[in-house]
């Protein structure tokens, strides 16, 4: 055993995960604007002890809400509600660097970080669906190759904006009538290709200095960008071979641009399906898959793995060719089309199967088992290099979570992998990551002022 | 007497509006990036039956925080955190169409709309400050009249935004699998000069249908625009017969752009120093203008009254000459000069007495009396067609919060002027505003679908 402590967020999809979740008994979409729902997911997450919530975003609504509900909410002010009513559970809201405006962004995430005390993350998307684009102005969407180039500078300027106001610079001197020190607060001059933006900030240096930073990243430049930038990596992969070389390539870029690899946090997807026993768990998982829709999974598949299926038979097998090209990385927007593609080769399923296998989390690993099943693919991956932690992506909010947090939580606390008491106040603490210092205090340091 | 209400907002500046409020003894400018501190004014606001609490902003920082407290936390998400301890009050955030995406604010607004149950008001501004323009990459900020009509095709595609999803439009039907009706989800294909959005919407109807919206133009444009859009006005005036102007000339506006003009409330600033006699409210504004730093003062003069008085003794009167064609509203940016020039030509000050009467608000209306003599201003103001209700800007937060909410409030209930309950549950409810229906659902109506 070792002091290593597993990282577990709840990634939130309002039903939950599974695509059908909605149309479960259960389930309560009728609850998905009601900002109270959220709110008690936070506090079964914090007495969980897991170290985050996390929303995906995007700027667009998904065609495909006939079958399925959206994100309705804005993740960031959910994120604010869900603050009030926790003290230690990290907030790691999704936002788009191709589709804000830095200075705006950046000061919606210091104001979380402010109000959470010390609790954002931000998990930086270049937004890969065509539709955002015609709700911005653009008449196409840009190619992932420019989306990141402009997503480099876009975070450094939020960098250089969140680090403008070094940590000392509120004075608060009421007899001397000084409340803040200009000396100590940076224009930031950033004069990018995208992103122009000078500054100062708005708002004083907040509690984590900058964000947490995570991102997702598969391709080519969205590896190199994650190694880059991200303390925490969220990532897709259904074997642990796939997830080990992923966490191998990811650690040695990190380190080939000069950062701690143990401060890139890995965390694939994980949607569990919990049952007393295995027999018990598939047949839930079954109950589920029962409920999807069989035009809705074909949008998905569609759209996502960009195939075309609509020659297919549903009880034909998937022929392996329609993926040819999948595994080239330098391809634009291809790692969900991978994923798929590694299915198929594998077990090679029908279109039904293949349906299936997808509706419970897009292409994440499923799994269906007892808790100590599930707790031993999480310790397995964790002790062999895929992982440093986990997305637990529960197929139905709030019972799956439920479930994993009454059933699995406590076989990993037992096992000394997780931890039984949140041990500090802020995300950095949990993620154990540094606190950064404001550059332009180094810089003056450094200029021997 | 008379049915008609008041309406009230708190009109929040961090520690009060008195740019030395953070200086007194009494005030806690160390709480300014605590939200608990805001969620107290909140609970207060509410006690006292206040209609909405209001933030100013804008997307850049004032250099004078030497100074003086700026905005720290970001508007949208402090309202939010505010919602979660009330049930009532209105929230009105103010947020800049020059420097904003119509797609990314409309889901603030709608989420705060949800989240409150109904309770957001946007304050439409276009951002008069050219520090902001460098945090967008313009190198000048627009000309006020090119800033409105921007302004006008982004609050047209942030209505439709709103409108896209009509009210009956998520159908939860479970057994038939059917979580929305997208012939009810409407693109919304808006090419205008400036701003260019398709839709749909990413999320349902908010509660009010849409936020309130709020306005403060004072140029032509502004108040063209004001009338047009805005369901309430914010304004500064120091004396009635002004104030009774612009109250005429707005509802006339407003009529002749066919609205009723009861559904415009125009809400002008006015700052109160209450004392049990009115000598004590004297003495304390006294107290308060002494601690006001000259070098301040001077800036905001030139910044906010663009004169030049780097040639004045501060006992020295203050030529009128100086604000020559300040009058004129067809000119850009002009508001609060012509506020401070009416000053000058009526009270002759010094400089130093000038700055002392800017020191309380700004230019906006400030008064030093007891209970009776605050609520027979508001009386006097109210029944005489000068204004429908007021931003109450207290001195100093939260005492002058408290004050007015334990010493004015009672006296305008007991004149009936004032509710002693709340009567209905949304910000629309409170101003007695009509909630709108979607244009689309008007749309397909007409044509008889
Ligand atoms: C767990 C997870 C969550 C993601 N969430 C979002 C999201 O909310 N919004 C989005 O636009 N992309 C999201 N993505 C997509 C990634 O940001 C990324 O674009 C994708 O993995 C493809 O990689 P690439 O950008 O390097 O081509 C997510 C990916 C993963 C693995
Ligand atoms: C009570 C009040 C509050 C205001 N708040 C803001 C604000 O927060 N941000 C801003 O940019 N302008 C603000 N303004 C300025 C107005 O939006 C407007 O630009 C100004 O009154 C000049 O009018 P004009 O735009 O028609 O020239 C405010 C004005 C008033 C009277």
């Amino acid at each position: 055993m070792t002091n290593r402590q597993l990282n577990l967020n709840a990634f939130i999809y309002p039903t939950g995960h599974h695509e059908a979740s909605w149309r479960h008994p259960g389930s309560v979409p009728e609850r998905l604007y009601d900002v109270t729902y959220f709110q008690e997911l936070a506090r079964l997450a914090e007495s969980a002890k897991l170290d985050a919530v996390f929303f995906a975003d995007g700027p667009a609504l998904r065609t495909e809400v006939k079958y399925r509900p959206d994100y309705g909410l804005e993740p960031i002010t959910t994120l604010v509600a869900m603050a009030t009513v926790t003290t230690h559970l990290g907030l790691i809201a999704t936002a788009s660097t191709t589709y804000y405006e830095p200075y705006n962004l950046a000061r919606l995430f210091s104001s979380l970080d402010h109000i959470s005390g010390g609790r954002a993350a931000w998990n930086i998307v270049t937004t890969a669906t065509d539709a955002a684009a015609a709700n911005f102005g653009y008449t196409e969407h840009p190619e992932v190759h420019e989306r990141y180039a402009r997503a480099r500078e876009f975070v450094d300027a939020a960098i250089k904006l969140w680090d403008s106001w070094e940590d000392d610079a509120l004075v608060l001197d009421k007899a001397a009538g000084v409340y803040a020190d200009p000396d100590k607060i940076h224009r930031i001059d950033v004069e990018g290709d995208y992103v122009k933006v000078r500054g100062p900030f708005g708002s004083a240096r907040s509690p984590q200095g900058r964000p947490v930073l995570v991102q997702a990243g598969s391709s080519n430049d969205g590896r190199d960008f994650a190694s880059t930038y991200a303390e925490a990596i969220f990532t897709a992969h259904q074997r642990i071979e796939d997830a080990q070389a992923f966490y191998t390539d990811i650690k040695t870029r990190a380190a080939a641009f000069g950062r701690n690899p143990d401060h890139v946090k890995i965390l694939p997807g994980l949607s569990p399906f919990i049952g007393a026993t295995e027999a018990e768990a598939k047949e839930l998982q079954r109950e589920f898959n029962e409920l999807t829709i069989v035009e809705y999974g074909l949008g998905q598949l569609q759209k996502m793995g960009r195939i075309d299926v609509s020659r297919l038979e549903l009880d034909e097998k998937v022929p392996v060719e329609l993926f040819a090209g999948a595994g080239d990385i330098t391809d634009n927007d291809n790692s969900r089309r991978l994923v798929f593609a590694k299915i198929v080769e594998r077990e090679q399923p029908t279109l039904r199967q293949l349906l299936h296998k997808l509706a419970g989390a897009r292409g994440h690993n499923v799994v269906a088992g007892t808790p100590v099943q599930i707790a031993d693919i999480i310790e397995e991956w964790f002790t062999n290099g895929a992982a440093d932690g986990f997305n637990i992506m529960p197929p139905q909010y709030p019972q799956g979570l439920e479930a994993f947090a009454s059933q699995v939580v406590p076989i990993l606390q037992e096992r000394g992998l997780f931890r039984t008491e949140y041990t500090g106040t802020t995300l950095r603490d949990h993620y154990g990551l540094p606190r950064p210092e404001s550059q332009y205090a180094r810089e003056l340091a450094a200029a021997g002022v």
